[in-house]
């Protein structure tokens, strides 16, 4: 049986979600208690709602119980948000996902059992900081406290160098795991592979070895 | 000399990079109309002000114009975070990056000439339906429309095989870049590696060819 993802509150966040549900050909339920904004998805997800998600009632008759996953995406109205939270929790739903507005919001949203607590301007502002402190840096993903995958851009004085003239594994402690060139994209590159400039070369390693490879490149630029 | 940053408007969004610019070492330099955000980051950044963005003399005497990056993270109020980035933009800040709230807001600063646009709250929303969509999925980076990074939870069924038993490469062309087990972290793992249930696969490939490799491991749960 296809997997059934509900979306309470359709703002920026939720509304997101919604589109990037459908794009994957999942099966959405989108809900919102504003009209303007349910019909604004209705042609976008499976089915979009008009309903208040802290009447218990409505969201029975909406069988939501039976899904396995919901999303509470009301942000500003804390008490919608954790009334919600609570129903939804109540009926036995499978996994919850909650976005956060502050610390003592999270806090109760954990202590009434939401599954995962997401706080998307916070996290991104973490994301962008990494992005601008180098020019390099197109992209990054955490993979520890310590260790990091980064996309960073090909300095002028790289062009026309192999990976093995580059030499960024000894000199650096860093992989590059692929290399992307325009639309093309070459995955787990070999010795020879040659590098142009403007190319993103996707590096995994440890903060530390990253840092000083971002710094090395920024003032090659 | 080091680089200087200076973020406007201290919400989550802006005090979230503070921080983060912070960790990195960076000379940060804090600035809102609101004393109580004000002195929560005094202790976090080099230099905290309580000042109106709108008011280009006050920018002049903080000496923004030599800033190499300003980040404007005012929100709500459209007026001023349109007002305050054509100031920038005046006084010849070399780079300004700003968090928008809507496709509006996003064409205005455009015009006048911002360099990076976020949209906090709907690429998040991207990002987590993408972690949603398989329970196995910790976290996602997008390397191209077609390619992306990974991170899945080793199933029951991977338990104690090594990745040349497992043979995701022959079987899904996804590569195994590194494997994340509680603290530790194995970057480029040898063939032999051996796997435990509930090691994080961090694993590069196309799309469709990850998803097969998802739905098998949703399967094995
Ligand atoms: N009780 C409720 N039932 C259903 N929907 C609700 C309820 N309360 C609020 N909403 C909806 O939740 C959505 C998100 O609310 P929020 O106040 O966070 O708006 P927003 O700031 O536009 O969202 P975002 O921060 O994601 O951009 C709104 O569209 C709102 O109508
Ligand atoms: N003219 C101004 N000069 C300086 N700071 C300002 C100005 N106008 C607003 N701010 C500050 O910008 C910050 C962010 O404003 P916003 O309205 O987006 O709050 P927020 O919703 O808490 O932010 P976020 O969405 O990042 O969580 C606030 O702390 C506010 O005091
Ligand atoms: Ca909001
Ligand atoms: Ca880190
Ligand atoms: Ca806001
Ligand atoms: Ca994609």
């Amino acid at each position: 049986m296809k997997k059934q993802y509900a979306v309470i509150g359709l703002g920026r966040f939720g509304g997101s979600m919604c589109k990037a549900l459908a794009d994957q050909g999942m099966e959405v339920l989108a809900i919102d208690i504003d009209e303007d904004r349910v019909n604004e998805f209705s042609n976008v997800v499976t089915h979009a709602v008009i309903a208040d998600s802290t009447d218990e009632g409505v969201l029975k008759s909406l069988g939501i119980r039976n899904f396995q996953h919901v999303v509470v995406a009301i942000g500003d109205n804390l008490q919608s948000s954790i009334l919600t939270t609570l129903i939804l929790k109540e009926m036995g739903v499978e996994k919850i996902t909650v976005k956060a507005q502050n610390d003592y919001h999270e806090k109760v949203l954990r202590k009434i059992g939401a599954d995962k607590i997401i706080h998307p301007e916070r996290d991104m502002g973490v994301r962008i900081a990494h992005q601008i402190v180098s020019n390099n840096v197109l992209d990054y993903l955490e993979l520890s406290d310590e260790h990091s995958i980064v996309e960073l851009v090909a300095t002028k004085k790289m062009n026309n160098k192999s990976l093995i003239e580059l030499d960024i594994r000894a000199k650096y402690g860093c992989n590059v795991v692929a290399v992307k060139r325009g639309k093309d994209i070459y995955v787990s590159p070999q010795a020879d592979q040659s590098i142009h400039q403007g190319d993103v070369l996707i590096v995994i390693g440890g903060d530390k070895d990253i840092n000083r490879l971002e710094k090395q490149m920024a003032n090659e630029e």
